[in-house]
């Protein structure tokens, strides 16, 4: 195993699993905080602030500050920032992204925005819906924070955002540029943000075509960790493997 | 031009404008009535009743009962009856569906049903999309009343069904049967109505799209005519004409 100066971690299935930590996860963040190593929690949920996410963390006992944790709202909300300090954004979403359009300064447009930004929103509406499709007919970029196209809950499998975000894609034929994981962005940002490179920092996920592509996508070394989404049979039939696969977080070796 | 028994006329931009009648349509349906020729308005709204196109097609002086009309959300209820007499159908969409579904004697089931049936929906919440996702995972069969994908309102484009059932679509990977215009399966479903046949029977419509690529695909002779979307330089453009391109239908010859 090589030597990396930066870690970047997924959350469900890899840190925690819903409501309940994955101990060896927790064993390995604090090994990265004792001896320095700088890490960030990257995830694809757009609907969480970061400090609720930071809170929910602390509570399983691993270190984390907000600032710990770069969501697909806030990954949104630098992309748009690098193109457009105090752009006008139509955004339509949950906390977590109202929350980052905020702190990113942007001001609040329906009627002539520069960007349309769609997160997750469970409390959608037709209205919101025409309010976006007429903004992208218009010409805003249209962005959207993930691709997912399913979300479990306690029945089975909801609409996740990628779904969501189809109605404007259908209604208006212009694909919206996503965010987050598989995409290359959200990693991009991470590194940014870490102020490291991709050479150096080590990508960490239990989900192959998320995670595991995201870091590929992005040119980083990628280590799979069986306690989620991709089994090792699954991960077999995959062309590209990762740089590593562990069954758990605790195989993992430090140098020293 | 030959002589047809059955005429199959689309409503908005052939016999109406939005809340204005077209003059030359009236007269024209005006003239098949009084000359005994059957006739049937096929829309694809789904959104309203039967009745409720009667009344407004009366008011505009066009002979028409709630039996000369078969909206997208009757075509739906007759597809499922064909297939499944007393289905049990998780339905999503306004008034029309409501009332067609109900009419037809399908129960409303959101746990196991036969078929999930969505049209046309403003009132759409994330709940009714999560119900309709788990039941097509389910293995319920998905029908969906119109595949169009923008909507006219006083704003612009809004979202329209093709829109709206993507959701299901893209979260599913299941892509639904689509009832009304362009496909022929409404067509289908009038001539059993009129009991009339392909060969007899002439299509009208503004829209090439999907009122004249309905006929087409159904293997009627199709009439368009230029008071509505489709002009006639961008007829010009498709590969496949229609039998008859009119400018109004008052240039329409009937045989004695």
């Amino acid at each position: 195993m090589k030597k990396y100066d930066a870690f970047l971690l997924d959350l469900d299935g890899t840190v925690y699993w819903g409501k309940e930590e994955i101990p060896e996860a927790v064993t390995f963040v604090k090994t990265l905080k004792s001896k320095g190593l700088p890490y960030l929690f990257v995830t694809n949920n757009s609907t969480r602030t970061k400090e609720a996410v930071a809170d929910q963390l602390s509570g399983f006992g691993i270190p984390c500050t907000p600032d710990d944790v770069l969501t697909t709202s806030i990954a949104t909300a630098s992309y748009i920032k690098a193109r457009k300090p105090n752009a006008k954004v139509l955004y339509i979403g949950e906390q977590g992204l109202q929350q980052a359009m905020q702190s990113a300064g942007f001001t609040y447009e329906e009627e002539h925005p520069d960007f349309v930004a769609f997160g997750m929103d469970r409390q959608i509406t037709y209205e919101k819906y025409a309010k976006a499709c007429l903004a992208v007919r218009s010409g805003a970029a249209f962005v959207s924070t993930n691709p997912d196209v399913a979300l479990p809950n306690e029945h089975g499998l909801a609409p996740g955002n990628g779904a969501l975000t189809s109605v404007i894609t259908v209604s208006t034929g212009v694909k919206p540029v996503f965010i987050g994981k598989p995409e290359p962005i959200i990693i991009d940002l991470a590194l940014e943000k870490l102020a490291t490179t991709k050479r150096r920092t080590l990508m960490i996920g239990d989900n192959y075509d998320t995670d595991i592509m995201a870091g590929i996508n992005a040119g980083l070394d990628t280590l799979i960790v069986h306690t989620g989404v991709t089994s090792a049979e699954v991960l077999k039939t995959k062309a590209v493997q990762p740089t590593y696969a562990l069954n758990s977080l605790s195989e993992w070796t430090f140098h020293e």
